[in-house]
C-alpha cells in the first residue's frame, strides 16, 4: 500500500440475512432480544426454515466499520475470511465497491461464507444468530504485516476471540500494530461475548490497546458492576481512551482525567439498530485519524450511527462525507 | 395439491441485486432508464465490477406476483428455474417462507441462478440488467400439469418468450390451462420485450389468453400506435379482459363494451418502482379469483403497487391482507 491507511479493521466476514419478525417469534425461538448468538449449521438450517422472506446485505461488525470509514472518505482496509462461493463474491464486491481494500484470500474448501440471521422486531431491536462458517479459517497467516504497519489504527472485533485461530490472528495484528508504534483498538462487541472472554479482554486492554469501544452493557459486564460511573473509572485506568456508547443517551469518552459527554444525533424513526455501534466507531475513528478533537470524533460517530439505524441494513445508504458536510460537521 | 390454487405464476426465477446509482452512471453505461436489458455473463461481471454496494432480494416478475398473492392470503404456486447454489437456496426459501408452493427442481449443472442488477436512480426509476443464468433451463417438462389444472389462473411473464425452451414451457402451460377450462393470463413485461415478440404475443393473446396485463407503453408498442384509446380498443377486441396500468394516472380495465378507470393509490414518496406492475397483478388476480368486481380488483392492485414502490425491493414488506383491511378494501 503506497498511501498509509487510516483505519484497518479485522473481523468476521458475514452476510446479513435480515427478516422482520414479531415478538412471538422471538419468544418461541427462545431468543434474547438484542443479543448475538453463535449457532451451528444445523440450527442455522432450522432457523432459516421457520423465518420469513429475507434480504441479504453484507455485514459483519468490523466490515461495517470499514465501509463507514470509506463512506466518510477515509482510506480503509479490511481483513476477514469468506469462502470462494456466491455469498463470498457478494461480500468482496460490496467491500471493494465501497472503496475498502479487501485482499484476504477466500477459503477454497471448508464451510460456506458466514451468515447472520438478523431478526428485527417492530421496535427496531435486532437479535442476531450467526453461523460463522468460513470465518473459522481466519488465522494469523491472514494478517498482512505491511497492511497493519501502514495503518494509523488497527481496529478489531472482540467477536474474533470466539475462535482460537481468529483470536491468534487478533493477537498477531495487535503485536504488529503496537510494534510499529501505531494505534490498536478493540470493540467489546456484545455483552455475552464479554462474559465469554472477560479475563482475556482485560489483560489485552491493559497490555496493548489504545482505544476501547464498548456500549454501556458491555462495559459494566467487563467490570462486573451495575455502577456505570465505577465502570467508566475502571476503563479510564485500564486504557488510554475509552469510548462508551449509550444509545439514546449519547456517548461518553474518557481519556485520563478528561470526561467528554456528547448527546446522540437525533433520529426521526428507528427502523433497525443493527450496525449502530459499528458506524459510531467508523465516524469516531475517521475523525480521530484526521486529527479532530475527541468531542468532534464523538459527534461524527453519532451522526453515522443515526444514519444507519434509520433504515434496514448495517451499512450507510448515503455518502457520509456529504451527509456530514450538510450537517456542518465537516 | 389437494386444495385448488388461486394463482399459479410462471416466470424467470431471479435474485435482484439492487444498488443506488446517479444519473451519470446510467449515461456512462449507455442504459435506457426504465428498461430491462438482457446481459451475458461477461457484461454481468463488468457491470457488477463498476456498480456500488448492493442488497440482494428475491425477485423475478412472476415470482413477485406469487409472493403478493400469498401476502393477500391467496393460495399461490410458482414454477421457475434456479440452480442448486446459494442464491437458488435463498430464492426457494423466500418463496416458500412467504407461503408460495415452489417445487420446480433446481438445475444441478449449467449456469448459476439468475441475477438482475437493478440500478435505482434518485427519481425512483429502475433500470434492470438481467443475466438469465439457470432460467435458460426452464422447459416444458417443468410444467407440472396437475398444478396448472388445479389453478384458477395461470399467469405468465412475456419475458419467458426470450428463450426458446421457456417459450415452449409457456405454451405448454397455456394449453393445459385452457384445456382444463381455467383462466390463462399474461403480462407483456416490458416494451422492448413486446418489440422482440410482437407477432407471437398477438397470436397468443387472440388464441388462448383470458386476461392481459400491460402498462401503457407496452400496450401502445403491441399495436404500434401512439394513440392510447386506439390501443385500448384493439385489446378490447383481442382479449376478454385487458388490464392496463398507467403509473400515477391509475389503471384502466376493458372488458367487452365496459371500460373501468380506477385512480392510483396515493404514495407519499416513491423510493423504487421495481415490482409495481407485478404487485398490481397480484392484487388484481387475488381479488378476481375471490370473485370481486373488476373495479375492486383494480383497487387492490393499486394498493399493492403503492406499497411496493414505497420501499427498496419488489416484494411486499407488510402483510397485504392486513394492509387492505386497514384501508377498508377487504
Amino acid at each position: 500500500m503506497s498511501d498509509s491507511t487510516h483505519v484497518l479493521t479485522i473481523g468476521n466476514a458475514i452476510v446479513d440475512v435480515i427478516a422482520k419478525v414479531d415478538e412471538a417469534f422471538v419468544r418461541r425461538e427462545k431468543l434474547v432480544k438484542g443479543s448475538m448468538n453463535l449457532i451451528d449449521e444445523e440450527r442455522a438450517e432450522m432457523l432459516y426454515g421457520v423465518m420469513g422472506p429475507a434480504i441479504e446485505v453484507s455485514g459483519g461488525s468490523a466490515g461495517n466499520t470499514a465501509a463507514g470509514v470509506a463512506s466518510f472518505g477515509g482510506r480503509a482496509a479490511y481483513i476477514g475470511k469468506v469462502k470462494a462461493d456466491q455469498l463470498g463474491g457478494i461480500y468482496r464486491h460490496d467491500m471493494r465497491s465501497q472503496g475498502v481494500a479487501f485482499d484476504t484470500p477466500a477459503a477454497t474448501d471448508g464451510p460456506a461464507t458466514a451468515r447472520s440471521f438478523i431478526l428485527v422486531t417492530p421496535d427496531g431491536e435486532r437479535t442476531m444468530n450467526t453461523y460463522l462458517g468460513a470465518c473459522v479459517n481466519l488465522n494469523a497467516a491472514d494478517i498482512d504485516a505491511e497492511t497493519v504497519k501502514a495503518s494509523d489504527v488497527t481496529y478489531m472485533e472482540g467477536y474474533l476471540y470466539d475462535k482460537p485461530a481468529a483470536k491468534e490472528a487478533f493477537r498477531e495484528a495487535a503485536r504488529i500494530s503496537q510494534g510499529a508504534g501505531k494505534l490498536t483498538s478493540i470493540t467489546l462487541s456484545d455483552s455475552f461475548c464479554v462474559e465469554r472472554h472477560r479475563d482475556d479482554f482485560l489483560s489485552l486492554i491493559r497490555s496493548s490497546i489504545n482505544i476501547v469501544f464498548a456500549n454501556e452493557r458491555e462495559l459494566t459486564s467487563l467490570y462486573q458492576t451495575q455502577n456505570f460511573s465505577g465502570a467508566l473509572d475502571a476503563i479510564r485506568r485500564d486504557c488510554p481512551i475509552g469510548v462508551v456508547t449509550r444509545s439514546a443517551k449519547g456517548s461518553v469518552i474518557v481519556k485520563g482525567g478528561d470526561t467528554i459527554e456528547v448527546p446522540a444525533h437525533p433520529v426521526k424513526h428507528v427502523v433497525d439498530v443493527t450496525g449502530a455501534g459499528d458506524l459510531y466507531a467508523a465516524g469516531f475513528l475517521f475523525a480521530y485519524t484526521a486529527g479532530k478533537p475527541l468531542a468532534h470524533c464523538a459527534r461524527l460517530g453519532s451522526l453515522a450511527a443515526a444514519e444507519v439505524i434509520s433504515h434496514v441494513g448495517a451499512r450507510p445508504e448515503v455518502n457520509l462525507l456529504v451527509h456530514a458536510k450538510e450537517q456542518g460537521l465537516l
